[in-house]
């Protein structure tokens, strides 16, 4: 079997050694003599990856002893109405900086929820993301609920590296696609959340990071299920979670750990970027790179080719030369090159080595 | 290895035909070079999971044309809370009859969102509800939004057989934990929702089954994620689905229809039920069942040995004897032998040949 280099956006590649156990023990989870997808969810079997996925991912975040991990069924989407229904008040308004596709659709959600608005929008005229707002263009409410961020913008290829000033509003962010990526400096926000699909193992969860006195601001007046305090009081067993899902997380986190945690990944990531974008701008009279080169995303590089149909020629033969998944989203065309944790830079290098390729068959 | 006989209440055993293939393949999905779980949601390899999971289940409800089948994230307890979300508009009350701790919970979630009222509350004196509501004790609302019920009660052990007249209120069904166990009825019910992790796979995901005409009548001023018109629109899309989880329901739903259905999973469970009571209420001096004669669930049989350490004894040595999950939740105490679908007829043959032994030595 030859496995195919994986540039998918999400879901994307696991680490290998991390499908690789999951394979050998998939009938008889350490001995047991059953899956891990058959044990209960009350039992000592799975309380231990459980509490090992909560304890590891509190470990590798750098979680304040102020802030508490969270597991919570949904993905992402279900966070950007889980966020408002818990912090916006009647009466109250939230803060969101829309610098792409799903932080656009965080504000919706929050809109359908509560009052919240845009507190700065950088879509630039051809209607695409290509850049970050500038420190002078965010306008924070002093009395804003919170203030929303998305740490990287998968669809458009940016992400922030330093955050914006909150003047003292408590600052959200959605890490999705960029958590453990790099040290995410959690002291700097009251909630963190991420979908799992990206760099931490399968869809189907979301890892969340909350600051529990902030927490006790929360409404009581939703369903449970939606309440961050009920999951924290529960300990994640609220209701219940899907094991399986938490097992490759828990062990996509422990890949982490052993590989150096999120202060390697993140020299790893650079590496990864380095050497794509350097060749991208070597080869600047055949691709273009859309986002600003001061807002580069180190986990989703857009480049395209000079014409709609190179770039689907690039595609196709990248795909039959073994690498899958890159192929634009449909809102931006081109290519995007997803470079998760779980993409090595030899993978890299064999992209670079294809677009020089194509680029000299095909300038 | 030899693999333990698992009668846990859910997450619960796999059948070994899905979970050898899902091992097979795990690091190459169909010769695609890559995990299912690293499948992009919407390229076509995970496409035809996704639409072949919707197709398969639809076909072995039994739905009828007026209906469509959905896919969401959370389990039931999401359910719990979108179901008054959608439907009970300001001003509206639903009824929800109490026959057991999760139609209790249902309940309480409805009133968080809502005004809801229980039109029939069978507890007994104990506490327990080791009965169903008799007809004349159903006193449904006629103006209510819906009634809902739970058509199997895991903690208690009891299961409807004959469901009660809604009286043209719209009827909505919890069947996590009896779905696919038997003919579902579909035409009688207005929703249909169950999570996944007792009869059809993994923790992690529900099913939905919807009458489209009713869901015209759901409100739209909800977050969009926890509206079914919504993943009705979105055909169960509108974020990333669990893909794993889908992928082992559908493994799991292909392995009900190549074993003859619904109609067949009801005659095979219906035979684990009898043999495992008749030898219950043959050992009647020793064993008691709580649960009333003519409600006695066939997925989830509760009994008793005379006094709680001989309870804790039969559980310790059935485990040593390869038998996993006899003992019963916290809030009845004794043994429950969970009888989902992978559970085999030998599987009850092994643990009526044990309770026969234990009441001998014990007795």
């Amino acid at each position: 079997m030859t496995r195919k280099i994986n540039f998918n956006a999400g879901p994307a590649g696991l680490p290998l050694p991390v499908l690789e156990r999951a394979q050998k023990e998939l009938l008889d989870f350490e001995g047991t003599g059953m899956s891990i997808l058959e044990h209960s969810h009350r039992g000592k079997d799975y309380g231990r990856v459980h509490e090992g996925t909560l304890a590891l991912f509190s470990e590798l975040m750098g979680l304040p002893k102020t802030h508490d991990a969270l597991l919570v069924q949904g993905g992402a989407s279900l966070q950007f109405a889980m966020l408002p229904m818990n912090f916006l008040k009647p009466g109250a308004s939230a803060d969101y900086l829309v610098t792409g596709h799903w932080a656009k659709l965080a504000l919706q959600e929050a809109r359908r929820a509560g009052t919240a608005r845009a507190a700065a929008d950088c879509k630039d005229g051809d209607g695409a993301y290509t850049r970050l707002p500038r420190p002078e263009e965010v306008k924070v409410d002093p009395k804003a609920a919170y203030l929303h961020l998305t740490t990287n913008n998968t669809i458009y290829g940016t992400q922030w590296n330093e955050f914006p000033d909150p003047k003292g509003v408590p600052l959200v962010a959605d890490m999705s696609s960029d958590i453990l990526s790099r040290p995410p400096q959690a002291e700097k926000f009251a909630l963190i959340y991420a979908g799992a699909q990206k760099n931490l193992g399968p869809a189907g969860l979301a890892l969340v990071a909350v600051n529990r006195e902030w927490l006790k601001e929360a409404r009581a007046d939703v369903p449970d299920i939606l309440r961050y305090q009920v999951h924290l009081d529960k300990k994640s067993l609220a209701h219940t979670p899907p094991t399986f899902a938490v097992y490759l997380v828990w062990l996509t986190l422990g890949w982490i750990k052993a590989n150096g945690g999120a202060a390697a990944m993140a020299v790893r990531n650079q590496a990864k970027a380095d050497l794509l974008y350097a060749a991208l701008d070597r080869l600047s009279g055949f691709y273009r790179v859309p986002a600003a080169k001061e807002a580069r995303s180190r986990m989703n590089a857009l480049f395209r080719a000079p014409s709609p149909e190179l770039d689907e020629a690039f595609c196709a033969e990248a795909a039959k030369a073994g690498m899958a998944g890159l192929k634009g989203h449909r809102a931006t065309g081109g290519m995007r090159a997803s470079l998760y944790n779980a993409v090595s830079l030899d993978d890299v290098k064999t992209l670079v080595a294809f677009a020089e390729d194509f680029a000299r068959r095909r300038g």
